[in-house]
């Protein structure tokens, strides 16, 4: 199993769901996740939730992580228009490390460069759908692995777009016992 | 629609989804929701995330709220034997609001002696079950509402806990459109 942290990027509001389950499903897996702020270390969410970073995404030291997931909603415009952000994607893209984006985020991998030819899905909403421009395909599934690509639909989506991140960082095999564990009887389509 | 806020309690070791989920879900229906915290402003959840309560339980004036809820994890335990979390419940149940527990949290309406005769769920473990003695009959559902007393199963129910809470505040129509703005296609069994 893949033994680098993950760094999730939390940027003022995110949407808390698609942060707080993907977070919670690899800890539970046993993969160490490590929470970067944009612009501080107390961050509110989408919907006045506010959490604490561990550290702040000009400290991150990308050759030290296996990937980099970034939650949706508002955040997502502001981790668009923050170089650092889209430096960050395109490294791990380079490296060929985890790329993963769920609801509005999926644009902050369009602006770094990093979709194209990629089947991916995201929020189903015009403002979002209209800016992924470089993609071969949107699919209206819950969550999509294409390589190290991996995209997520919405906050309803986020356990499923959780289970697809573990599934690709070497848990594959864990997952329905967890899916158990966690009393989520359902299947993403 | 009701329009008192909903007090949540928020204790040490919170399952986090379980916590983020029901509380955005009533956000989003414009239903005012407040974070108790119960030893502290600053609370850590079970998988390492911190969120910022917006006051102290001792502060809480149950009379100004329309009910309570309670996410699970070790939190169940720690507000299990905290007289005030105790006090609240009872005072809430004996003016007929909403009383909510999720996963090990239905422990503590156990404790409270709020649940005789009633049909509820809660993660589905002896350390749990166990405890529920009062009870007329435990459900294998996501969600149960009987009455002013709602019951989740665990963390892959929380969304579904949510939408039961909302439906029960007088949202229930939009419960539907909600689902679909969140991209949830799950039905609730």
């Amino acid at each position: 199993m893949n033994k680098q942290p993950v760094i999730v990027l939390v940027a003022p509001g995110f949407e808390e769901v698609e942060l707080v389950a993907p977070v919670d499903i690899l800890r539970r897996l046993g993969i160490e996740v490590v929470l970067a702020g944009v612009s501080g270390l107390t961050v509110e969410g989408a919907h006045g939730i506010c959490v604490r970073a561990d550290m702040l995404l000009v400290d991150v030291e990308p050759e030290k992580y296996c990937g980099v997931i970034l939650p949706g909603g508002q955040a997502a415009w502001t981790l668009r228009d923050t170089p650092a952000a889209l430096a960050l994607v395109r490294e791990m893209h380079s490296a060929e490390k985890l790329v993963a984006a769920i609801c509005a985020a999926p644009i902050v991998l369009e602006a770094a460069g990093v979709l194209s030819g990629r089947r991916v899905t995201s929020y189903p909403a015009p403002g979002v759908r209209d800016e992924l421009t470089s993609v071969k395909c949107i699919s209206e599934e819950q969550a999509v692995t294409d390589g190290h690509i991996i995209t997520g639909r919405g906050p309803g989506a986020a356990l499923d777009f959780g289970f697809a991140l573990g599934a690709y960082l070497g848990c594959e095999s864990r997952i329905a016992a967890l899916k158990e564990e966690m009393c989520y009887p359902y299947t993403a389509g």
